[in-house]
């Protein structure tokens, strides 16, 4: 590279330079003269707008137009959506949702005393939630799919943290006071987030954290059935696995325990699980593993109370309070000691119960291919949650069995909600008597039957596969569920996904870049194509990272200066050292004034090396806090391109123009 | 767009296209065939060794040539970097040398008592603490210009953090034994932190945070300094500015205070400010600010001796050992009930003493054009700190103010230290009995005169302007120090800084692209660049992120479908409508499950509204996760590009030859 070129080469090459020169100048001052940032006020405001604010024309634009309605309509039509879906709604999609409905509420019932008997609250309390919440969720929410109701986590959750404020099995009224309370908190922080627009708050559990959480929340809910399933009168309130298992033990040893109830538990459970072996062979038969939980209560209610089998140790449901929902407005407790732990509680509950529900509505929606906003679920979750705590309902969400069942047996609209909620207020009126002999082992094995569902062995190997951090969050939420309490292992995962975050940008990396054979400005990482040639005299070199910032800026600026040495040594022979060092600042979406002094220090370095720093496609953000921190002047304005090729091609143009100034 | 060009046009652009097709089709090889992934087990050797592991051939490779020793000289020059300039020391050197040690040693006794007195220590801890860490720095330590001893601010979190357990008023002995406790771990952590190459967390501590935790910490010192200007007797241990407010008037109200303290005190106090203002006007005076201090002390002292003024209530040293450094071995205690806080308190005052220094260290590297290694620097400071301990010394560090004194005085090596510690040891020999009558005004004086140095408000107004969540930063260490106490302060400090990385993943934002003109193959945002075009019919979009990660992928996604909506309604008219989406990835560096997740969906909501979906420029880490999850399969393998001119390209391409497909 320093054998001067002849002459008329050089007047070729001048004349081509000039053109190069001039476009590239042109290149620089776009590059200089972009738009100016604005005021650090506007921005502010932007930003809080831009999350608290409804983005309306986006929303709604599209409705308007189709019913031509005025902004009262457009408003209304965003808050109940029923109201657009409603006026297209024909008889042969009813024909759908009532099949859909019946069949959900055929699975719903059992399901619903079982998780209200996992959440130690009194069997028809899982009933009422799944009369009103679905019916509130009907005109508020956008999802065709989703089955409203009490789900297992959330019962879980609630049992696990109430529990430790009043011992439901001292002070039953006090504790279902409290969890109405819970309920109240929680519907109040859900409808605030989708008004306030915080849905991102959801994505915080990550899709690997709900898996762990999922699976180890299955296990834990399968060890509170031990319960139900070998009839134990002293079980603990903890629900780790060590506390569930001593316990366990402990009552084989103190107990006189029936075998009758393990023996009805286990032949019901297998029933149901065959049943659906069936129905997955078989598409058709869909509503066989549907109905088969409300067929086994059915039948062993009918079995106990012809056998008389309760005298002999069976237990059983014994108290079913029937009729309407009652109010439960003097129940909620706003001025109790316990407070600040309850709205607590009632925050976890939220996040997690609209997590599930997103979860599963996203994904049953992407499949249809219709898209579901995740702050107006929120708000029609949280008004559902609130009204229900009126209403004597626990915390309800979209639950992940039965939604797959209302999606496969057909269902059109949210209709198949309503059919269901007054199939269950029917039962409600007319069949409580006859619950009074359902076997508790009975609940047991149906809520056992669902759990398989809920752990996703495949997925966490995915995870494995694909990711090890993932994994990593993944066993934290499972572990922590499994051995500690539920609101650890969600505090393992939350945490273990963050630290990744902050690790990925402590632990930047720089990577040479080289030109691609066949382009002219194409520049890639030699790693990931050993094929890309570099320049000798020049180095490329890449910051890997969106922020260049006080965490990482400091080891950037020493990997920089290995790689310069290295390149050195490695040319030492052909006395063809590094004159100018290329940073392409491409990825750096930020900088603080760490990074900006660590620029500035690199620069000094490098000119005490007799190195040029050349800085290659800085991004808007970037030019304007360069700009605003006077570093422009400090690097050298001349110095700032557009492209990598243009750098280059700068230094190149000085390499030749002066070859004495690169002491060559 | 539509009109089909005529044949043989057509013909023309196929043979174009030919060449192309075959260039873009070798890139996309290219891409697709990118080296493999290191195994997982691999990559964490590779990781751990990186941190761990000192990587000998750069950091000796060239003392190794120099000098052409073994590995064993390499290993004992990397460690005692004296034994590598040690040889080159020169005559006319030692003269700069001994010049600028005399100068330090005469800033450094009055400073050293007076830090002594703030941290609660006899005043003779103080010279100790300048004797021995100096020498062992001297000989293990690799910056030039370091001026190694007590600092107020270290001196000040230790009486602030220690008083919590042991009253010094109450019991002195135990409180003595402590701090060099604190010190012997606060010295373990450092040595342990070189060792381990954890250099990085001292990076923390961010520029920001740095300047608002010193301006808070001078203000709290200032305060402190209170006490022995105005000679109060009952003074708060606490250092929030409203305790220490409340106690000076307490003070005022209940004790007789001298005048004469404060008189002696501000003159004092004024004679060293005009010095210093002569020293800035006259640079060949620069001596004069560095003696006036310890002038000051001997001038007070004399004028105390001779008028006998401590009877007429002027507060005077008193107690003061003379000596060599007294063995402190049997003072450590390992055993005490408090060693968890004692470990908490060292592990705090070694990251500050190692970011004072460490930052003191490389800004003046950086001026003098050499490179100093964090991690070397950890394990000399660490060993000083040890040795220290065990010599009844408290933690040293570098001191920003003799630093600079140091440097204008134009110390050559860091022999200046060796000078300085010999001069401090022979003062303690001879001089303390001297110091009996030192006034503690004077002391106050000293110190209050070096605040001014720590509170750099130009600087945080220069954060102001360029970044405000630094700003941020700033002020909630300054107040945190100010209102609450010391680690409250840096606490606030570190969350934001790191709540601030978060954010930036979290808030993660899209733009649309456009070809610059007068290029083929350059991209860059439209709204920084205004005249870039966009291409009729293809939308492409960046992700301006370094991670696609479950805190930012769904509001990725719903942003990519709002620009493609927005999109279709300004383009309604022309009939033209987006039928590719070329999603530009260079910015990603990591992605994990959720964020493939939210890819694959992307991709079928597009096909749910017949847009194809082009990924261009994915970086290695992405390609090889997206390769391991079968990502390619479900987007299409031939719709990945290498760059995003080729996936224009290839759209452009499929849009001529079958513009029936794109149902246009």
């Amino acid at each position: 590279m320093c054998s001067l070129p002849n002459e008329s080469f050089s007047i070729e090459l001048q004349q081509l330079d000039a053109d190069d020169v001039s476009g590239r100048n042109q290149r620089t001052q776009w590059l200089l003269n972009s738009p100016a940032p604005p005021s650090f006020c506007n921005e502010l405001i932007n930003s809080v707008t831009e999350t608290v604010l409804p983005q309306k024309k986006n929303n709604f634009s599209s409705n308007s137009k189709q019913y031509g309605g005025g902004a009262v309509l457009s408003f209304l039509q965003g808050l109940f959506p029923i109201l657009g879906w409603g006026r297209n709604y024909k008889a042969n999609m009813f024909k759908h949702d009532l099949l859909a409905g019946l069949t959900l509420a055929s699975l719903c019932i059992p399901q619903s005393i079982g998780y209200a008997n996992l959440a130690n609250l009194a069997p028809q309390y899982g009933l009422y939630t799944s009369v009103v919440p679905p019916l509130i969720y009907a005109v508020m929410g956008s999802s065709r799919e989703l089955a409203i109701g009490p789900v297992a986590v959330v019962s879980l959750l609630l049992s696990a943290m109430i529990t430790e404020i009043v011992d439901p099995a001292v002070d039953p009224i006090a504790y279902t006071s409290l969890v109405f309370t819970v309920t109240f908190f929680a519907g109040t922080f859900q409808a605030a987030f989708g008004l306030l627009r915080l849905g991102f708050l959801v994505d915080f559990l990550s899709h690997a954290a709900i898996v762990g959480f999922m699976g180890g929340a299955a296990i834990v809910i399968g060890l509170q059935q031990l319960k139900g399933l070998i009839g134990i009168n002293h079980f603990t309130t903890k629900t780790d696995v060590v506390s569930v298992l001593k316990a366990v033990f402990t009552s084989f040893h103190n107990e006189t325990l029936s075998p009758l109830n393990f023996v009805l538990g286990c032949s019901f459970l297998i029933f149901i699980l065959a049943t659906r072996f069936i129905g997955k062979r078989n598409k058709k038969l869909f509503w066989l593993p549907a109905i088969a939980p409300l067929l086994s209560v059915i039948l062993s209610t009918l079995m106990v109370y012809l056998t008389k089998a309760d005298r002999h140790g069976v237990k059983i449901v014994k108290h079913f309070k029937g009729g309407l929902n009652p109010s439960s407005v003097h129940q909620l407790q706003f001025n109790g000691a316990h407070l600040g732990e309850v709205a607590k509680i009632g925050l976890i509950c939220a996040l997690v119960a609209l997590t599930e529900a997103i979860a599963v509505g996203r994904s049953f929606a992407s499949m249809k291919g219709y898209h579901l906003d995740g702050n107006k679920e929120m708000v029609a979750m949280g008004f559902m949650n609130i009204v229900g705590s009126l209403s004597s309902c626990y915390t309800a969400t979209g639950s992940f069995s039965r939604t797959a069942v209302n999606f496969s047996a057909g269902c059109e609209t949210v209709v198949s909600n309503i059919v269901m909620a007054i199939t269950v207020f029917i039962s409600l009126e007319l069949l409580t008597k006859l619950l009074y002999y359902t076997p508790l082992a009975i609940l047991a094995s149906v809520i056992l039957s669902a759990l398989p569902g809920l752990i996703d062995i495949n997925e966490a190997y995915h995870i494995w596969k694909v990711d090890k951090m993932d994994f990593l969050v993944c066993i934290g939420a499972f572990f922590g569920v499994l051995f500690v309490s539920v609101e650890i292992g969600l505090l393992v995962a939350v945490s273990i996904s963050f630290a990744r975050i902050i690790l990925d940008t402590i632990r930047a990396s720089t990577e040479v870049q080289g030109r691609l054979p066949g382009t002219t400005d194409t520049f890639c990482d030699i790693t990931q194509y050993p094929g890309a040639t570099t320049t000798s005299g020049i180095l490329i070199i890449r910051i890997n990272s969106g922020s260049l910032c006080f965490a990482n800026a400091t080891s950037i600026r020493e990997r920089m200066l290995k790689l310069v040495t290295e390149a050195n040594d490695s040319e030492e022979n052909t006395k063809d050292n590094v004159h100018f060092l290329v940073l392409d600042v491409s990825n750096v979406m930020n900088l603080d004034t760490s990074g900006i002094a660590v620029l500035e220090e690199l620069h000094r370095e490098l000119v005490s090396r007799t190195i040029q720093l050349a800085i290659g496609n800085p991004r808007l953000r970037v030019i304007n806090k360069m700009k605003t921190a006077k570093c422009f002047e400090k690097l050298g304005k001349g110095w700032i391109f557009l492209t990598i090729g243009d750098a280059i091609d700068a230094c190149l143009s000085l390499k030749i123009a002066d070859p004495s100034s690169i002491n060559c």
